[in-house]
């Protein structure tokens, strides 16, 4: 971390030091005509940029080492694989997660499980807790939806993703492959820590309003707390654009392989929430080098009217699944 | 709820109309030489519009009445007045809160609630759990942190309003006089349902990345549970300026009061980060038209390095009072 | 286009009719019991939406046809393929442009001109003006840039594209193959007039900050003065994430092709601001379904300090070409 | 400027040294243990921050001081106060302009410029040329409108201000008293030259996606120039919220205030497009510390339709400025 101090104020750079050295780093000055540099020098992760930042001695702060260690790729060079239920994603693998926006019945998860299995998920996703913008929607069946997951796995072999809404309902995920923490939820940190206790592995969407290194701080407090199986998925960031729900950020895809050894998939049904852009958005994320897809299907049209805006159908799935097939091996993957 | 129907599409109408009926709604044709145009007449609220959206024979569709009702000025057209120990917030009342960003001794405490108090402050406020975006920031003193609030209110008088994590916490909060939802936790919706079951005021704050709309859904979750005392409160949404952490809003208390009968207060330090922005921005706050301000006050230099960026002194907050003072008969407030 | 009426102002709707009527259009009203709607049918392309919105007896107002129609894919559905110089651009074309960000020496473009056909690029780019947000930094080589295109277009055979900057600037492009339009210039609509009575082909770049409905105004400008060759360019729009310079919005590319008939391409250097971003966004450009790209190279590594951080080099360039080619097939381009 | 050098690329340090040194700059070196630090030395204005960021041994740049110099208040540290045909705006004084959206007829201006001078407005402004999203909608009166401003300015005496499009108009603005540059083209560069070269007064209005830091060197092209009479205009920004059609920045008053030494007014009627929102916001405004407001302000109720959502009516307008002359002493304007 550098610090630059205000030229008229430098003749008070004492007593920062002497705090600074109290947090246990150390120190390297730089001093010239106009300007003083102090330069900190040790784990600065601790050190809080905007209390720096607010002394009046400083005109302005820059962190040169990412405040992210665990989840950071400098420290960790190797991709993450994380396995689920049997089920590699990250490293060069390509990961087909797909399934229904809500469970909803028997016959409609096992039938769409079916279906987009025979196409070439390998992962079945639905939601059991709905986070609903209205109180008066549909908040999802709750724990029978989560019974009806496991009994489409049961039927089809396909591991299961499902959001949590809270930490107190982790029990009911006791037998859950993986645990979803949406969009809204990726900044509720009590959340995060109580994940970060259990041994699940994690699919952690971006935030509508979360820069993408705010995104791997919370998966650095998952990390920190011992549980180090996390999947990044991109899923939209807010915009001026009306056109689309939110604008889907694919140059995140390859900032954050860089800066991360975790595995980043995407979200092409949740980001523009329109069906009809599934299949480009697909195409488009597996040529940006992401480790996966979740795609929302539903497979029933005479029931379309219960389905959200974003999802396709069955045979859609497929083409596209097919052309993704062509696509991976151009760019490196399985 | 309009609807626009697709004109190629016009002879599947009946279908959807049949659909429409079956949720309890009625409906209104209007056949144009280019458009057909179904209105839905009848308590649209439960309809999700996502879900009309994405239908294959719908071009697009068109909300009249707002998607929230409790918290509705058109239902409700008088100001609503929230009590909070004594102190009222709305109507024409202006609600000065003050305190520090972190609780962290009593001595600090009390003395900065003594000096608010002082200065005009009728409510302190202060964090016992904060949200931090790094897990290695300190985390707030917790329990603890409530007692020492309480003990400030013992000695000042003055009612605390602090902010709460998970519902897991909420009877840590029975003494507390007001709960505080951050922006992080706006579409926490468990979060909303278990305060709207409570009867404390609650002081909702806009998420970062979250429009009007949304904010007052948020409000309507909490009221949909029998809990109408509610304060919502702006504080910055997130834009591409880099200068400033988040961007005051103010647009939007105009707005807000127009839209919903509840209060509306300002926080002018987490919306820009910096200190030096409280004294206008609060005085632009009052010109909006704002219910009151919560504003983060530090007392002790000597220790200023561990209060936020974004904290006044004692003696700028006595002044900034001082002039919204002199402001508030101007635009109509006691 | 229709109006919801204010339910306690439709006594007053008489008055608005007999203009609507003045106007040209006719109406068509449909009562409900909360709400009256008046329906605008005929051309409401020329009628102000904001001028409507204003007024007292408006509670909303929303547009049914789009306020663009040369541009409107409904009235032209049929792709529209705009030829430059022997190049075709738009329909199942998939074309490459790329060339250096300033043309600087008579070797330098000739030698990135080669280098780039060599790969697969069919036109060359280079600026000659060039907006900067300093006015202390390079502002291109002006009219001599120019002649080093054509040199350049001379030796290769490549057809040239070069930003202008204002319109009195038109006589230099004469013996330019296409006319590029920078973002920051999207809405200078005199610059758009007088293009519009150009027969010259144009390269429409979308603005930092504008919606893509107004992105289609502006073509819709050109277009109206009678030159309907343009091709369309996203290039990124602005966000609150810091760690690229914009935010590239690929959902605008299937987007954009639903809307109108007109080509468009993506500039995957620009958006990012980072040349190791610029192949995998290319590869996602190539999946999202767009008709070209136009990316910076550069080619002298020696000089490399001259060049900005987006450009890539031939090598990297001709790596980019190969794995595009091989993509194009599946997404259905030659 | 300071260079964060990657780790293992330090060797290679020495190549970039010399260039830097070959631009006229000296260095200073700092090497840490993990990190090696370059600072710049003398002038880093003309220095491309891009450029070097691109640079493969660089991990990072910082700018220390900041890109402006003539606008920078660091070099010119007294409120810069500039005159418009007799009126001040600057410094301790608060100056309103006022007028409609457009020019009409002569009626129309000098009866709107009567009535706002009689409320306390010292200039006037309308539009001549407008820039208009649609090339459907009215242009404005052009060459007409300016001598019906002349017209309103000879029969009040209250100095006009009106928005040029285009440098080549420049013959047509000889005998207007401030030349306004609006949001859209604010990055208008040769625009900017041009202004530069002329002796008027130009108001400089902030584009919708552009930086306060963007922003002053815009105001810095016109300066470089030659012309140092500027007053910027804040005018909101582009957001996700849809109820205003921009969202006005508050917080960029007393940022502005600090970095440069122009004055800054607001528009408080383009920012929110919304006519009910003019009075909080210009309170607002006020309080923040604005140097003075520009208000659109129309005449003729039975001609409203003509009118945009943005415009009050001059008793509201004389309203609001009863309230705005109260509160002035507050905060230290005449």
């Amino acid at each position: 971390m550098i610090l630059i101090i205000k030229n008229d104020k430098k003749d008070e750079v004492g007593k920062l030091i002497q705090w600074i050295k109290s947090q246990g780093l150390d120190v390297h000055m730089s001093e010239g005509q106009n300007t003083t540099i102090v330069g900190l020098i040790g784990d600065t992760s601790r050190v809080d940029i905007d209390l720096i930042s607010s002394l009046d001695i400083v005109e302005s702060v820059k962190r040169i080492q990412e405040p992210y260690k665990k989840a950071n790729r400098k420290f960790h060079p190797n991709d993450t694989v994380v396995e689920v239920g049997g089920v590699k994603i990250g490293g060069d693998n390509f990961t087909l997660i797909a399934g229904p926006c809500s469970v909803e019945t028997r016959d409609q998860i096992v039938g769409i499980a079916r279906a987009v299995r025979a196409s070439g998920a390998v992962m079945l996703r639905g939601g059991a807790f709905k986070p609903r913008t209205s109180p008066y929607a549909f908040q999802g069946l709750g724990a029978e939806g989560i019974e009806l997951l496991k009994e489409a796995r049961r039927v089809t072999g396909l591991p299961i993703v499902t959001e949590i809404m809270n930490f107190s309902q982790l029990d009911l995920f006791n037998d859950v492959d993986m645990i979803q923490v949406g969009a809204r939820n990726m900044q509720n940190f009590d959340l995060l820590k109580a994940l970060g206790q259990s041994d699940k592995p994690i699919l952690l969407k971006r935030g509508l309003a979360n820069t993408i290194e705010e995104w791997l701080m919370s998966a650095e407090y998952i990390m920190s707390k011992g549980n180090e199986k996390i999947v990044l998925c991109e899923r939209g960031i807010r915009t001026f654009e009306p056109l689309t729900r939110n604008t889907l950020d694919l140059s995140a895809i390859p900032l954050v392989k860089e800066l991360t050894h975790l595995p980043v998939i995407v979200d092409p049904s949740h980001a523009s929430g329109l069906a009809r852009l599934v299949a480009p958005l697909s195409l488009a994320a597996v040529g940006a080098g992401s480790d996966g897809l979740i795609i929302e299907v539903h497979n029933d049209p005479p029931h379309a009217l219960c389905d959200g805006a974003q999802s396709i159908r069955p045979e859609q799935f497929d083409a596209i699944v097919g052309k993704i097939k062509a696509i991976l091996p151009i760019v490196g993957k399985k």
